[in-house]
């Protein structure tokens, strides 16, 4: 049920990325839920002249590894599930990475379960309505 | 109404892409009766690395030619509606560009008429409401 | 609260990309009424095969500079506000950077205030519902 869009600045590992990937996969199966193996994500990568944030906006001192992470995803999440999301996702990446929890840049974007075709050209949630 | 934004891996043709294209913006004209023209798209092509997804989820085997495609729309389409928009863009590249029908992955997203603005700096269908 | 996507061919200098973004912020803090320093964009530039609009969809005649803006931002902006803001980003990239007011397309994304974490893990904005 979710897409996420990751963007970053160009130049980190493959491995990185990845593991970004990973982080935000096993985050949404743990604590949004997700059914296993639901993983849609794109990654983007921009020169610093495109990659535009404020450095201590919020009182949260950003770095330039600051990390935006915007995940489409179906409406319905409880106020905790998206706090334990935020968490896990900053922690983990924390863990693995070394990311400096205040790089971790979050926004969800909730939509209706009939928005979503998995293939096939089925709107693969619509019937569980 | 619509802004398309279609991911796929890098390395296709210009014409192949172009047909994407056209095959979205025709389905929304002809099944989500979007304004004829009302055409605004973006495409973009990533490594392999960048673009991640599940290669059987949901039940669905997915190729490396998998392809994203994520509309945002005015709300208000019903499930028929966004259900005819599935079928007939999976059908429609399959049959224009050979693509696999389980490698077509959708997502809508719904805002209001009032979160437009075609240009001019104008509300476009604000005033249609 | 908001997160811009800014999407334009690419070639543009560096210094049209940053008055874009800095013109996209000072209209969301005036208009908006973002916090001062609020600011997250991506811009991302695109060869003109992948960056694809009518160029006369209704009735306004859009060139090869073509920008559009796509903001996710905390609902609950008015009408007169998101009018304001449209026509704000319009005349200030046409004053700035003589960019026709034809060309600025702008998409808004409302989302809830307790979708977003600005940093360390944390709800940023659930507190203050």
């Amino acid at each position: 049920m979710p897409l996420a869009r990751i963007d970053l600045l160009t130049g980190k590992p493959d491995n990185y990325r990845q593991t970004i990937g990973d982080v935000v996969y096993g985050a949404m199966v743990d604590i949004l839920k997700a059914p296993k193996d639901d993983r849609f994500q794109v990654i983007n990568e921009h020169p610093a002249s495109n990659f535009i944030f404020d450095p201590h906006f919020f009182g949260v001192e950003r770095s330039a590894d600051c990390i935006f992470i915007q995940l489409t995803l179906v409406s319905g999440r409880t106020l905790e599930q998206k706090q334990g999301f935020y968490k896990r996702v900053a922690d983990e990446l924390q863990h693995r990475l070394g990311v400096r929890r205040e790089d971790v840049f979050i926004n969800l974007v909730p939509v209706d379960r009939e928005d979503w075709s998995f293939g096939n050209g089925e709107a693969s949630l619509a019937k569980e309505k």
